[in-house]
C-alpha cells in the first residue's frame, strides 16, 4: 500500500482539520482520538508519511515510540489509571482505519472494558478537558 | 511495581526455561507466544529489566520497537498475512500477564478474528514450524 496524502491525518498534520493536540515536537504529534475507547485515549504520530509500521523509518518510529512511552506515563497519571494498553494496527486485516502509522495510548482501569466503536464523536469539551489532564502530567 | 526477576521472561532470558527463539542480538530477545492468538504470533522483549513501557530506558525501547519493525514484516511475509496486529500491554487492567515488557506481534487474516485464550498451549512441532518460517522471511 503506497501512502495517501489525503488521509485524516496527514490532513491533521497539515493543519487542514483540527485536532485536540497533547504533545508535539518536530518528528511527533500526539492528539486526542475523537471516538476513544477509554477517556483519556490518545494517538501518537510520527510526521514523517510511514503507511504503518512496516514502512516506518528507524528514526520515525523511534521517536514515535518514545513519545508513546511519555503518554503512557501521562495518561496513568492525569487519569489515575491502573494499566495503559498502547495497540498499534496495520491494514484493515490488522484493526487498521487510517493509513498513517499510529500508536494508540488506553488508560485503562481495573474491571472496566474498553468501549466499543460506535462510530459516534467525543464531546469536544470532554476532549480538551482530557487533553489538559494530559499536558499536565507531561 | 518492581521487576520481579523470577517472572517467566526473566528466567527465559537466564536460559532457565525454553523458548522457540525467532530473533536474538545484544539487546533483544523475539520468540514463540505459546498460547497464541493466531497462527505466528510472537512476543519481542528487551534484554533490559523493564516492567512494562513506563519504565524502559529509551535505548531498549527504541532497539525493542525496531525488532518488532522487523518481525511485522517478516510475520506478513512468513503467513501471507493481510494485516498484523501490535499491541503492547501494562498492568493486569492493560492486559499485562508477564511483568516484563513485552510487544506481541500477531499476523492477521481479513475476516479472521483472534482466536480467544484458552490456557492450552500450542503444539511446539507447530511453534517451531512458524518460528521456522518467520525467521526464512527475516
Amino acid at each position: 500500500m503506497s501512502y495517501d496524502d489525503q488521509n485524516i491525518f496527514a490532513k491533521i498534520l497539515r493543519g487542514e482539520i483540527p485536532n485536540v493536540t497533547v504533545y508535539e515536537d518536530d518528528d511527533v504529534l500526539a492528539f486526542m482520538d475523537v471516538m476513544p475507547h477509554a477517556d483519556g485515549h490518545c494517538l501518537v504520530i510520527p510526521k514523517e508519511a510511514a503507511v504503518g509500521i512496516y514502512d516506518a523509518s528507524a528514526e520515525a518510529l523511534s521517536a514515535t515510540i518514545l513519545v508513546t512511552q511519555k503518554l503512557a506515563n501521562a495518561c496513568k497519571t492525569a487519569f489515575n489509571a491502573d494499566g495503559i494498553t498502547i495497540r498499534q494496527h496495520n491494514d484493515p486485516a490488522g484493526g487498521q482505519e487510517v493509513f498513517h502509522l499510529h500508536f494508540h495510548v488506553v488508560p485503562r482501569h481495573d474491571g472496566v472494558g474498553l468501549r466499543p466503536q460506535t462510530g459516534k464523536m467525543e464531546d469536544i469539551d470532554v476532549l480538551v478537558a482530557n487533553a489538559e489532564k494530559i499536558k499536565a502530567a507531561l
